[in-house]
This record gives structure tokens, sequence and C-alpha cells, in this order.
């Protein structure tokens, strides 16, 4: 997943830009970038990392020159953790830079791929992204604006796209609306954003989301519509609502915490737990569901598991063997809370079953007397090939299980899901509105290739490079 | 306020130091250091910013070789931001290397380092730490155990002490009390820490606190009193409960956690609001306060503000004006939860009240009818001379207004703080155990000066040092 | 200018090409670097600055695997000066990595990009280089072995070229033999090589120059001639010998050396100097000029001037006005040598004549009664577009002067160029075999464009990344 | 062996220094460090590497304020090789900032520094240096100024040094004048400098030396002596002469380019070769020698090797054997010169023979019929106590073999030293102003310890520091 932020006509572009990163790091957190354009000349950072680490140094944001800048949280699909896999990309298309910033993942690469390359296409990266500007490279139409409808029309999958150049902001979304990306205004600036939680820390007001399907321009001229693409199955990626974005946000035109909340609420009536104590939430992400959870039930809601937020993305292990080491150094159980008592543990979804095993275990030791195990959503079945890094089935701990068998895995007295029944009901929209592949196995679209990260890597080893001292 | 971490008698001594820090990473955020002995051959690793930032690469771990290690983790009281007062110290002791780690802070620092200069002795820090080492690198004994108490009664102040020689590990803590300091131990190895968090990390047990004034030693030979300094009043922190341990931690014999919970309790009872819909916390801190009052006053729990935890040391801003941008940075309000209701809103203490005030404005503005802010702890009116870095009584917004003058400032409905009885009788010890002087003003030790962090600073530009390229 | 260096077959490829660099470092001190090939695995390390600056840890040089590496030395021609320049080039042609290291400067490049760009090419660089990848991406045949010749057909101007790719070292070199490129053979390795002097540093014997119009092919199979370009006129650089190459050089069949010491014989016989005390050399590349004409003239050979060869990249000026610092930075004039003499001045060439006109103030300053400057090559009157970086006519010294009026300006009692029938009687070769454009303006290929360095930068600021700490 | 220059009274003094320490790079390439004093503040730059290496930035030396500053280049004699040796050392004394510069080295380190550590004293650097700090920290006078002669008094061997401190520039020099220190001037500004070099770059004419023994003091009243030490016997450094100064820089009231062509018309006149065909120098520090033997024999003189000024102070080498690489790596020989040739080599001194060695063998290739080795010194058999780095009599090649035995091992036709009598008889002074210890044994003082580079390291890796990214 990732988050992209577009900034149009104000001029503190990029420290705008900045700021709609920041309030969408959880989206992807193992890079950051921002592209500003100050007439024709474009300006470039990024890095590998959390906003924050990438620029800790005011004078990176200050040389980000411009009224117009477009940025983008990493979190990779398709293209591995390489430096200039991190967006937004940034190409010279005629002699003019054009940058792009893309959530979301495209299912026909290779055969589109093999196409361009047997044409001629030298390819600088190897993510999903770069194809959509080979493929606006070519056509005899003069402006990107009129290039790009006939691009859009060759791929397939999710895209939710900001794109930059000397033109002015080009908007994009997939007809199917996989990935949310919603149109704000701050006086006279226009803020695109994946989420409206960046809109509120920038302040400004949401006015509605681009829609499926729809291709934007901004320029000197205002917004307008260029057009709209032939018409896709609806596909919002409910998995959104689930775990993915922010409680604060609004998402496809509803409140996520409200969603979030009917998720425990359901959840507490198809799956109760009348004989436990307390209801304790694995926090950060499950903790409006648990309190959906226990207003529903009625059981007391308490702060059970206490999360170490100092955990950086790299931790250095010890050689011997210290039990539980990793579940530890995320959550720290609260002895008083726990001792003694019957626990419903709520948790939005469960991958690979790892990590609750671990955390079952350290409540045990922390005295817990039965631990009940409750999902806010169903079991998740299949791969995502549309944004999400779930691993293959067979990885997934409910790829291959039956309920009994995790629960048997994780070690609880109790283990229930949330029903797609139940999942979907809570929801403010119509069932068919959403993509629930990744539960249901049906995919809104032929999967064409079942993409890797990796799939289009050369073996080269990452250029290094030396830069001057000075 | 700053952790300290000691291991003795573990071939990963250094790493199991490094996970002390990282349990203890609240205790101070300012930078971070290992210094490992090996031998008699001493290895140091220190830097800036938080443990994840200092040991990013496994290979500056790897360097710390040897089986005892001490570590600490900075917050500045005495001794500015610069890297060569990042502990832990390592000095050069007649040619035999003597590395300290300190939590506290000394009173009688200015008469004792100017006469220590008459006779000639160079400074390298300005930390009131390096003082306690040029006492000790004075004395005909040969022993730094013999020479340690000595040391020792000529300063005054709060000190928990580990100091790592080829002698062994050196441990210490003041006659009062001030800050704890837990032993542990993990099969053969000794673990020494500030907090008993370090130790469950570790998966050490604890064995008990180093009792106040006591002096030990631990080498081949194993762990031994070496002397107990003239006793003092005791004079245990009150706001390690109320605030700076983690909830998770025994410290002084109790729980945190449970200590935290009677204040909000006692809160409860105190200063009721019973019109109100729900209780939120000012996370993460007032969390477990927050329960308390809520369980003890029957109204209803509820996450009312959501953390951003990834805002960094530095943050960027624009220069036009966003409005309470700081605030909204760190807190996001959960609009469906507080929209047309009546709230208490729990804080464990308010120092300046700029936080709070912005907070309330916020909270207004995600439609809450009625704000009452209720405190878990009396309001602060003194600095504090032994480890917290509060500011001057001028600066502290309850040094100079009243409660009434303070819920205008803030712009609340209501305003309550916990009483000094309330918050007294809710401890496990006496009344007489604690230092309670920043709500006070009883300080149990003169103060000789009023330190200020930069008070042996020379004016001098942080010495800039470039390193080869290699 | 650039050096150039490829290794086929030898387990320590990388290294070699570093050695063959470090001994070509004069051809090119802006930026450094070496990609090697490791079976289908590709490696590349490279940067700005000298060899010894971008390959200072050995690592770097560990970790560039495998039996083959071309590397590249740079100086600036087409392309600016920023990281993405520096050589070799590599790229991803069909999923495969294509390496190329260039030395020389193309004359066509402007409409062949922008026909390629029509065509949907996007351009990473803006070094001539990169559109002869483009091209070579393009064509039905499967080895680039086979795609090189057509390629090449289409470009004209100056190159020699090594590239390298899985399927093995591709040699070639322009039909006018612009630029030197030596074969060697260390035991089983094939080395190629701009100059001579790197096979001597590596031990290498030398077997030829590779022709004029050749490409060729090592592989598994050994080296073979692929096919020749159409022939076309020779124009051999004659500035290698007079000033580029290293004296210790053998190019064109011929040693420099030996070609310098008989352009200042020649000079001595042109153009004596009867009444002067001695002969002095504008160290290091006037040396063997100097010593030539001395023995020609029969005048005593002195140490007049001793450089400064700490000069680093850049130097930090002072704001007050210290009188030809720059010049002094460089030279120190030898007060006792020089004092009351009547001095002969050698120079290789005079470009833009400001050094030449601050040494002779700083010579006067020493004591010199006399200046007579003498210049072992005709007055350069005209740009060059094949690899070396001359400024344009109006910025050259003797492009809008007389010999009289250079005399002036730089404040000489004389003044005397070598004459451009003296040049050429000098040399091995028969005149017609020579590009000798820069003095005569009589280019051997019609010059389409006229290339600027920076004739292909969009306006970007230099794209910034921040790596990961570790 | 060390540079150093002072700077008082200008407001670019740090620049100034930093053009003082670049005209004299050649006398310590290991570090360099400036610090400058603006009013009571002090600032500090330093690092290891070339003085273009550590101040790349010019930002760095803008930091510098001030308008007296004192600069240092270094080359280890007593200190490990660690940034926290580099100079100039700087140190808190009495709350006040005092900077210290050194040429030379002291004799009776190891008791003196015993006797401090037994009075508490903790040293943080393992230089000599440090010493006279801890001597000048002590005694009761006020002023730094009132308390140097007596700490001076303390200590024996070499010593030009520059002290920076609030009350001013204080200088001194040992009472032998081991080392070279001359006082110059630039308008009103004071300039203090190793070598007269540094005064040429700069502009500022030579006033006098620095007198052995004397101690001066620069302040806003301007350069007064303040006292002299007790005399001792004269003892100055001919090997600076020989080889160490720059040729265009007076020492000790000589010019050293002219001492140095003596040295080789001596040569010439004690030890021809009347069969050879030319006389080359080993450049560049032998050339002036190489000029004057060629005269005094009238012998040709030509350039047959070509020093590679490249060379970095690191380089990576092959792990396949290369033959004779590190002295190809540096010198390059003119086969045009050489081949059939009788060749006299002229160098300046021979230390271990090693490189001499395998420059035979590369003249031999080159085709040298006969090699004749003409050293323009005396037989080095002894170490250096007081600022040379020369390793120990056994590793000296002179140090047990006779000449004879060093002509085999070299593998030469014929070799000879210039004679003790011959060198002295060059000299402007008289004999018994010299040390000759080297050549002689006799040393001028006692040496109390033998010191090693490493005497006072503690075994300890340097102290690794992670500074934040910003």
């Amino acid at each position: 997943m990732c988050g992209i932020i577009g900034i149009y006509g104000n001029p503190e572009a990029a420290t705008l830009a900045y700021l709609g990163l920041y309030a969408q790091q959880h989206r992807g957190q193992e890079g950051a970038g921002i592209v500003s354009m100050d007439g024709a000349v474009v300006h470039r950072h990024m890095g590998e990392g959390l906003v924050s680490e990438v620029y800790h140094d005011p004078a990176d944001l200050k040389r980000l020159r411009g009224t117009s800048a477009i940025g983008h949280t990493r979190y990779s699909t398709t293209g591995g953790l390489d430096t200039k896999n991190v967006g937004p990309l940034l190409f010279n298309v005629r002699n003019e830079p054009v940058s792009i910033a893309h959530n979301g993942n495209l299912v026909n690469l290779t055969a589109l791929r093999s196409k361009l390359q047997a044409e001629g296409a030298i390819f600088q990266t190897t993510t999903d992204t770069e194809l959509l500007v080979h493929l606006l490279a070519r056509g005899p139409e003069e402006a990107l604006a009129d290039r790009l409808p006939r691009a859009l029309e060759q791929v397939e999958g999710a895209y939710s796209l900001l794109i930059l150049s000397p033109e002015g902001l080009l908007v994009a979304r997939d007809p199917h609306g996989w990935r949310p990306l919603a149109i704000g205004k701050l006086k006279e600036t226009w803020v695109l954003a994946s989420e409206t939680c960046a809109l509120d820390l920038i302040g400004a007001e949401e006015l509605r989301e681009v829609e499926p399907g729809e291709i934007l321009v901004i320029d000197g001229k205002g917004l307008r519509t260029v057009t709209h693409l032939p018409p896709g199955q609806l596909a919002h990626c409910i998995f959104e609502y689930i775990y993915f974005s922010r409680p604060d946000s609004r998402i496809y035109g509803a409140n996520v915490d409200k969603m979030r909340r009917r998720l425990g609420n359901a959840l507490a009536r198809e799956a109760p737990a009348p004989t436990a104590d307390i209801v304790i939430a694995v926090p950060d992400s499950s903790n409006t569901a648990a309190i959906g959870y226990a207003q529903e039930s009625g059981l007391r809601h308490d702060i059970g598991l206490i999360r170490n937020h100092y955990v950086g993305r790299s931790f250095i292990r010890p050689q011997q063997d210290l039990r539980d080491l990793t579940v530890k150094l995320k959550f720290n159980p609260v002895r008083g809370v726990l001792e003694g008592k019957e626990v419903v543990v709520v948790d939005d979804s469960i991958v690979r079953g790892t990590t609750m095993r671990s955390l079952v275990k350290l409540l045990r030791q922390a005295g817990v007397k039965k631990v009940h195990v409750r999902v806010s959503s169903p079991p998740i079945h299949h791969s995502c090939y549309f944004g999400l890094d779930f691993p293959t089935s067979e990885e997934l701990i409910a790829g291959t299980r039956t309920s009994a068998a995790i629960a048997t895995f994780l070690g609880v007295d109790s283990l229930a899901y949330l029903s797609m029944a139940g999942m979907l009901a809570s929801m403010d929209h119509d069932p068919g509105h959403f993509c629930t592949a990744c539960f249901s196995g049906e995919y809104p679209v032929e999967i064409h290739d079942v993409p890797r990260k990796d799939m289009f890597e050369t073996s080269s080893s990452p250029a290094s490079v030396e830069l001057p001292a000075g």
C-alpha cells in the first residue's frame, strides 16, 4: 500500500505535501519522496525510511521550490526495496520532466513490458508504475492529458494516480475505484490525498472523491474533468475500512472509525464471550473494534497490552534464545489488569498467525486464565494483487487451515471470526461495491500474471554511489 | 531523566544492554550509549537520538565485545545537548578505562568543580557526572571500590550509578533513594536496571532494589555490598509513579500501573463529573489513570484521541499559519466518538499548559459540547533539581496561577487536580518516603546552586570533526 | 576527455580495472566508476572525484565480483557534472544489464535524440553515450554484437567504446581513430585501455591498437573481430601527443615522450632565445618539451617552478584580496634559481592565457629579468567537438588575438609558438593522419550541432536521495 | 613532523590559517585542524586526512569565526592515529578554552605523566602535548603567560608551540631551537608559521624566527617577549634542510633550496660518476640535489622518472602478485630517456631501502645499463626522538649494514653517500648549531624514555559516535 498527496497552487507546495505524507505515514513506511515543479524546473528529494527520517533537514524541503508538488509514501508491492523504486518516480519525457505517484498495483505487467522492450524501451526501475510512463511517452498527441486516456486503457488493475509535469497536475483513478483518492481545497490551493486525514492536517476542506475512472487535470485554469474511462465493476478495497486507513479518515464517503466500531459491534453479536471478565485490543489498529465489541457486549474494556512505539525498522537480536522476544518488544502485557482474568482479545485480522500465537503465550505468562480471540473480519484465504502485501495462500494461516486448527495453533480457549455477511452488513455501501477477494477469492478482474515483488529485478547489486564529501 | 542498564557475566553483554536501553527508551530520547569491557579493553558506541537510531547497524553492537557492559539513555538535565555529554561517559583514570552511567542530578556542583579546577583538574564535559570521576581519580587507595565511598560522601543530590572498569561493575544509589535501581538475574548473568520492564524484556528475574545509600560491587567473585553511606531522609520521586516510569514496571516495590489506576480512582472520587457522557485519556501516559477514573465514576471510557507515533524529534513547519498544527500532528480527535458529547479528559499532569490548551480547541472543533479536564496529580508549582527537566516556576502554568485562572487559560468548562492528600493516600508507602518537592516546594536537601543545563558550558561551538570517508 | 579500461577473464577483474583507472587518472578527474559482470549479475560502484576518493574503501571493490569489468574516469564534455552521468553507464536492455564506457564525443546528437524521443524513448542521462544504448536496444537481432554495427553507423564523431553484457565484452573505435585504444594481454586476461601506461601498471603486454572502425568481441571463445565499419578519413587527435596522454604511454604506435621532446627540439630551432640564461618548464606537463628545448638550444635547464600537488578540487578562498593567490597555490617560484636571470619558460599550450599571465607576474616578483615564453604547439584558434573541453573561440586567447597582442596581455619580453609545419614534421605519422582542427579549424566531419555540456539537461535540481543510516 | 600556523588580529583569521596549513601540507598529512577564538568563544574544526579533505566545505571555515586562530597539520610521533589526537588540541582550563598546536616531541613523558596521574589528573589524549596543558593548569598565577615558563621548565625535548586562549596567542620554542618557527606580518596581522613558505602564500613579510628558548605573547597590546628559558645547546634539525622543509622556505636564516643544491654539489665532488650518461632525480624531494649534482659534475640532467601525484593515502591492492606494484604506482620510468644509458640516480636519503631497491629494478626493466645511486646525506644510523618518525636502528637499512652490503641489497652498480663533513661544510651555520643525531647517534639531550607512538594508548577501541542525520 502507499499514500499519495498532490498540491497545486501554493508557494509552499512541498511543505504541504510533506504534511500530507506525514498524516499518511501509516500507508507506507519503507520510503518517502516529494517532487516539486517550479515553472519548468523540477526538484526531487526522496529516501528510504519514515517521512521524518527522509526530511529531517529543513534545507531538503526548502530546495523543493515551486507552487505544485506530489508526494508518495512507499510500501513495496511490485519492485524491490531499492531507492530508485521510491516514488514519486521522475522521468524525462521528450525533454520535459514528468513525475508520477501511484497507489495501487497493475495486473497485466508482463505482456506489456515485453512488448515495450521489443520496441526498444529501456526500463529504469522494476516498478509497475514505470510502465504507465512508457505508455505515456508514446503517441502523436502533444499534451500528456491527451495521451493519458489511451495509456490507461492499456493497463489493468488498481491505480490512484498523480502526474506532475509543466502542463499541470494530472489525476486519475481506475474504473473500479479500488483505492481512495480525495479532492480538497485550502483557499486557492488544490489538495489531492489518499485519505482525508491528510486534508485535515493541512486544514483543507474535502470536496469529494475522484470518481472511479475519472481523469482530471489541474492547471492555471483550475480543475476540470478530462474524460471518464469505460466503466468497470466497482471494487472498493474493504480492507481499507478493516485495517488500512486511519480511523479518523473518511473514505468512499464514510467514516472509517464508524465502520470499524460497527465491525466490533457485529462481532460481539455473532461471537459473544459471556463468561469473560474484560475486553482488550491488540493495539493500536484494533482499538476501535475492541471498544465496539465491549460496548455491544456490555463487557468491561481495559488496556491489557501496551505497545512500544520505539520499535525501529531494524532491530538487532541477541544470538542467545530469549523467548518470545519479538512480540515482547512490541507489546507488554499489564499484569495488574490481566492476572486471573478471562479475557476477550479483539484483533482486526490475522495474517500469518505467528504474532498472535506469541501474544497468547505472553498473556498466559501474565496470568490470564482464559483467552478468547475475536477477529473483526473474516478469515483471509487469498492473496491481494491490488496493493496489499499479503503472502501467498500457503503462508496465510487461514489459507489452508480450519478455524479449529487455527485455534489450536494459537493456543486459545476460543476463536471466532466475523462472518462475511456480518462484515458486509456493517458497511454503508451495497456489498457489490467492494472487492472482498482476499476473503472470497472472487477477483473483480482477471489476474494475468501472479506478480512477485521482484519479478523484474535484473540480477544486479544495488549501484553504490560515492558522493563528494561536500 | 535517564535510564541506565548494567550487565555482568554474559558473552552478549552489549546486546543485552541494548535490549535494556530499548525497554527504557521512554526515560531518555536525546541520546544513547553503551560501553563494554572485554578484559582490560573497553569499547564504546554512543550517539544522539533514539536507541534504534544509534544502533541501526548490527556491526556497531558486534564491536562492543566483552562480558560486561553498561548503557545509558540520555535526557539532559545538567550538561548541554552535545555528543560528548551522552553517556556512559568514559575516562582514562591512571591508565585504566573507567566508564560511568548516571541517573539523577547532583546539587552541589559549583563549589566542588571550582575546588577541583584550582587543583589543576581539566574537565572534558559539562555534566555533573564527570565531577564524580574526578573525585574517584583522587585518593591513595588502589581499588576504585575503595575510593568510591569517600567520593560519594562529597556529593549531594540524586544518583543511581553504574561504574564499569577492569575491576568489575560498581553500583551505587544515593542515601535518599531518589531514583529507582533494580537488581535482576538471568541464569549466571547480573542485570541492573532503572526499571523492571528492562529485566522483563531480557527475561531476567528481579531480586530486589539497590538499597538507598548502598554501594555494591560485582566481579568474578559475585555480587557483594561494599558499604552503606550514612543514611539520609527517604525521598523516592513520586513523579515516577505519576508519569515517568512505564506502567508495567515495578519501582520502590510497587507496580506502577496499580498506583496510576488508584490515582485515577481517587481523582474520580475527589472530582467527579456526573453530567459527562464519556471519559477519554490524553494518550498514552494517561491511559491507565483515565481507565481508573472511568471505572470509579461509572462513566463510559472511550478513545477520543489517537496519537500519531510517527512524530520525529524534528518537525519541519510551514511558514503559513496552519492553526494548532503542533497538537494536530501529535493527536487526532475521533469525531464519531466526540461529536455532541460532554467529555472528561484525564491527563496525568500539566506542565506549561500550552498543549492542553490547543487540545481543548481541537476537541471543540470535533464537536465536543463540554470539556472537563481532570489531572491525576496536584498542580506543579516548583522546579525539580533531582533529574526531571521541569521549567522554572515562572514557566510552570501552576507556578503563578490559580486553578480558576488555569481553567480560563485552557478554555475548559471545568478543571480539577488531584489533591496532595489524595495522591499520597493512593500510594503503598508512607508519605514520608517520597520527594514531592515539585508540588510542595519542600526539598529534602538544601539546593546549593540552582543548576541550569548549560551552567558549565564554555562558549565553544561544538567541535566539528571530519572523519575519513572510509 | 576520459580514460577507459576493460578487463576480461580474470578473477580480480574489478581490481585490475581499478589499477587501470588509477594509471589513467590524468584523463578525467571529475568522476570514476567500475561495472563488473559476474555471470549474469552486474555490480557497479561509481562516484564523483578521483579514483582514490571513489574507491577508498576496499569493500567497495570487493563487492564488484566477476571475471570481467569495465571502468571509466570522467571529464565532462556532453552531459553535466551529475553523478548519473558518471560512467560506465548501466542500463537494463530487454531485462539484461548492459554497461558502456565511452571516450570521445558524438556530433550528431540532436537530430538522433529527437527522433528516438518521438518514438517513445525515455532518456535517463544527458550524455551522448546513452544515445548509443537506445540505438542498441532496437533491432530484430538477438545478440548485441549483431545490433552494434547498425547502431554505430547512425552516429558520427569520436568514440572508443567498451560495452559489457552477459554476452561478453564488445569493443569499438570510430572509423577516424580519434581517440587511442590499446589491446593488451596479461597471461589469459584481456586488457583494453585508452593508454598503454595502464597496461604497464597492470603488467600486461601491448598487442596492438584497436583499428579505426573495428568492432571486436571478447567472450569465452576469445577475441575476434566482428566487422569493420565503412572507413573514414584518419583523424588521430594530435593534442594527445602535445598535452593529454601520459609521457610514458605509446599511442597511435609512437611514444608520447619522444614526440613531446621533438616538439621541444623543433621549438628551439624555430624560436631560439640566445640571450637567455636558463630554460624552465611549467610543470608537470611541459617538463619533457622544456628538456627538448634546452637540449636543442644548449641552454641550461633548471627547476624554476615547484608545483604544489596538494591542491584539491575545491579550494576555499579568503575574501580579502591576496594577490595572484590562485597561481601561487599551484606554483611556487624558486627565487635562488630565478633571481637576476633571463628565462625561457616552455609551456605545451596556452588556452585562456590567464594562468600564464599570473605566472609571469610571479616570476618577475621572484627577480626574473626577462621572460621569454615558448609554446610547443601552434595557437589554439578553434573549439574541439571530439572530446576536449576547450572553450569557445571567443574565450580562447588565440581565438581573436594576434601573437603580439597575446605577448602584451601576458606581459612577456618575447612569445613564440611552434608552427603547424614544425609540429607536424615532428611526428612519426603523415600529416593527413591527424585531426588538427583546434589549430586549423578544418574539422574532419561536419559538425551538425554545436554541442554544449548542458544541451540536454532538463531544468531539474539533482535528485537528492536519503539513504538509510545503516 | 607537523606544521603549525598562528594568526592574530585578522577578521579572516581561520581562512589565513587554512592557507598556512595548505602551504605546509608536506609537514603532516595524517590530519589537520584549526581552532579560532572569537572573544571568549572558541571554534574548532579538525579531521583526518589532507587539508583539502578536512576543509572541503566552505561552511566549515566560515563557522571558525574570530580574529585569531591556530592550525596544525599532523604527522604522528607520540599518540596514535586517532581523531582525538589531531591538533590543535582544545581543553577547558578553569572554565576557559585553551588550545595548543605543537611541532616537536618531548622526551621525558613517562615520569611526568605518572606523577600527574597520581595527583588525580585525567588524560584525554595520548599525545605528549596534553602533558603541557596539565602542567599549565597548575600553579597559583592568574595568567597563562605567567604559568607557561614554569610548565616548560619541567619538560625536555623539541617544541615549537602556539597556545591560543582568551588571553591572546602564546608562542614558545625550546631552548635548543630544534624546529623552525617564523614570525611574519601582513599589515596589522601577526602570522606565526613553521616555514616561511606559509608566510609567502599569505603574503606576509618575514620579520625573524622565534629565538630558541623565547616565550612570546601576542595580544591587544601587540607582540612582546615574556621571558627566555635557560639556554641549552643549539640543535637545529639538519634534516629539515636535507628533506623535510619545502625548497622555497627559509629556515634557521637560510634558504632551503640553496642548502639542498650545495649538498648536490658536494656529493658530485665527493662521489663522481664520470662514465655516466645522465643524472636523474628521485622526484620530487631530490630534484634540487640532482640538479646540483649535474651542474657540478657537468653531466646531463634529465627526467627519467615521473611521479604519479594521484596516489591517495589508501591504495587497494590486488591479491595476485603484480611485480613491484607499489613503486610502479608512485614512479614511472621514461624508457625513451633511460634505455641503454648509464645513469646517476640522486636521492636525498635512504631510510629502509625497499623503495630504492624496487626503483632500481624498474630502471633496469626500462633498459638502464648501469645504475649509480648517490645520496645527498650520510647514512641514517639512529632513530630520531625529536619529531621525525624514523624506524628503529634495526629497521634502518644503514643501522646494521655497511655501504657495500647496502649496494648489494639495492642491486646497484655503485652507491655513495655524502660524508658528514661534506654535509656540514655545505651549511651556512657552524656545525655545532645542528642536531645530527640520526647520523651520529650523539643526542643533544638525554633520552629518558624511548617513546613509542602508542606508549599511552589504553586498550580501547576508538569510540564510535553516531551523529544525528541532520
